[in-house]
């Protein structure tokens, strides 16, 4: 491996994608650990759980009885943390006032839905095959779809609207939205209130931090390289030297990035030039699937545990200039926090809130113990 | 209280400290919680434990025996995340080449410095008067000054060297470092694996993101607004709002920001500019002290626990130009994680990593709520 000596010595490394730095320092995994152990997720939960707000058939906290769907099933958040109408804001500051610069606020309204992976109220997705995936990611295109503004490039592509499962909940929204987060929360140590697997979609009229500090540098890559794209070269990059890939397929490829701040931190990037769900073929959404399946597989493997994450697609805005929506490169982030054992997680405290994010094993490590955990779920045989 | 309409709609609050934003949904906190509970730290803890790595007297993981230290103690972390010395690192990538561009890395050198609080095990800042911090401040400011680039316009103060405690690990480094990081861990909540009352101190070649991010924001206004310091102003105009105030005392101002993103973040704010730890005088550390004990006090107040946190100072850099050491501005985060009580926390996992910083009750409803935790410390009558 090139520039092994990064194995020893404490180091910086630059996240093109964001533009920020990590502190790597690999020596530090020999201090012995004292503190906080997480308790693992049992895995002996019922396939249905009468109490459970997301099982078929079940009454929802609101009172809303689910359907008796058969893959997946989407509904607006019972607790939607933005919403799709509210009262106007006008703020009282004067303009040029102390006050009009240093208390600046924006009304944010737009939609949340939950999206059930499964009817099984046992399965995550790393129980799932590529059969059972290809909804998800169906639905989550349907989602996409319905929210796209009709001015966009993407739009134009008009494709069939690809129904996922029992998505009656979707529909065109009031207002056009800025961007979509469609992400997963999983385990209990990532603040998940409901094992019964299931994402959530976030989509606002405004453009969040991290999607628009990405968009930033994919913008600005593009103008300095003639018109390159930073993640397209970036996996060309990876997928030659090999040494963080975890998995490959032909148009995906699964890997610790280079500036990755989570211990076993993974990015799912396409190969090709993407911009968004709604660019994928199906043989593309299938290898999507086997990517999602590969990498959810392994990191159960890897701690014999239920691996907590929190995982997000980025992609293209639903609204955005022609500029913005070229630049877009689809990928999912997985942060997941354990470090050490299915009871030992990292925290990225202290320093990381108030310095910089810092690392313990290298991404290059990672990414060689997480190819050695391919092969069947660990939990298989007790199924 | 103006703009009463955020205190129900949802917003985003834009962090002119940072230049970032924070998404505020009050109406959230109504939705029930069922996920991870956290475990209070015990308060039975004795006043000395043999089996303590920071008690003094005792022996430490390198075999290091503590002194019998009365206020504070400094020693040299014995893992430490970065060191004074490792091999050089020289990139073996050629430039112009993808991987130059994509994989770049920098060698960090430093020092890790942990401090005692306290000869005693079982108490915590909350538990300390002001007597018994101000040697911690002093200490604090040994150190910034032992560290201090002699061609910085700080140094020329040529203040006496003020001695916190036992402060013999202090020495003049073999490089000069760029910033010095202050900070504590509080609680197993934040990664803490020693409840005796200790910080930490890191200091490193690079300038961390953070203070790098905020240093940029306060060099912005400064050089848009006539030379005024965004802090020093923001301290005027919150003295005067009062919704956001927690305590205010002659040199200093503790307030829930109106960007804050944790549910009861707190920022300690030198009320004149003041660029870091050497610019006080005795008065002022006095003030400080208070301050934090003020704080510290409300927040185990809160909830009846011992709250957990990390807070970190944000100064002047140690070296830097003069333009940075001059819009440099004195303050503290205090970045505690519970939400509703002693074990229901906020998680910012999910969107909050994926897409953008989300809280639920406002900062006013955060200051309130700390107000009203005035008094002495609930546990008192209890020691
Ligand atoms: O140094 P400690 O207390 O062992 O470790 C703690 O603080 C460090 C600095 O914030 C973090 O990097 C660690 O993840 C955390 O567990
Ligand atoms: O919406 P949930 O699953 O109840 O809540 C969880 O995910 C949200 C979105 O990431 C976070 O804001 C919450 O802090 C977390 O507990």
């Amino acid at each position: 491996m090139p520039d092994s000596i990064l194995d020893d010595i404490s180091h910086r490394r630059y996240n093109q994608l964001r533009g920020s730095w990590v502190l790597v320092s690999p020596h530090r995994t020999k201090r012995p650990w004292q503190g906080q152990q997480e308790s693992p997720t049992k895995t002996t939960l019922p396939a249905y759980d009468p109490s459970c707000y997301l099982c078929p058939g079940n009454k929802r906290a609101q009172g809303d009885i689910n359907p008796k769907y058969e893959k997946t099933f989407v509904f607006v958040n019972d607790y939607s943390a933005v919403k799709d109408e509210q009262e106007e804001y006008k703020p009282e500051n004067k303009d040029g006032s102390l006050a009009s610069r240093l208390l600046r606020a924006e009304s944010v309204t737009g939609k949340c839905y939950v999206i059930t992976f499964s009817p099984s109220h046992n399965l995550t997705l790393a129980d799932l095959d590529v059969a059972h995936i290809v909804p998800i990611i169906n639905t989550w295109t349907h989602l996409y779809t319905a929210h796209l503004s009709p001015s966009s490039p993407l739009a134009k592509l008009n494709k069939a609207v690809i129904n996922g499962g029992h998505d009656e909940s979707i529909s065109k929204p009031n207002a056009q939205y800025r961007y979509m987060q469609i992400f997963e929360n999983k385990g209990s140590a990532m603040g998940c209130s409901n094992p019964h697997p299931h994402g959530q979609v976030w989509t606002t009229t405004s453009l969040p931090e991290e999607p628009s500090m990405e968009l930033e540098q994919l913008k600005k890559y593009r103008c300095e390289h003639g018109g390159a794209n930073l993640l397209e070269e970036y996996a060309q990059l990876e997928s030659t030297k090999k040494e963080r890939v975890v998995f490959e397929n032909d148009s995906f490829l699964a890997l610790c990035p280079w500036w990755a701040v989570w211990p076993f931190e993974v990015m799912i990037v396409s190969k090709k030039h993407k911009r968004a769900l709604v660019d994928f073929d199906d043989k593309e959404r299938e290898e999507l699937a086997e990517a999602i399946a590969e990498v959810t597989r392994r990191y159960d493997n890897l701690f014999e545990t239920q691996f907590p994450y929190s995982m997000g697609l980025h992609q293209a805005p639903l609204e955005g200039t022609d500029e913005e929506i070229e630049a877009s490169h689809f990928h999912i982030h997985f942060y997941p926090p354990l470090l050490r054992s299915a009871t030992v997680r990292k925290f990225l405290v202290g320093y990381e809130m108030l310095a910089e994010p810092q690392r313990d094993i290298t991404p290059e490590q990672a990414a060689a113990r997480l190819r050695d955990c391919a092969g069947p779920l660990y939990r298989k045989a007790l199924n």
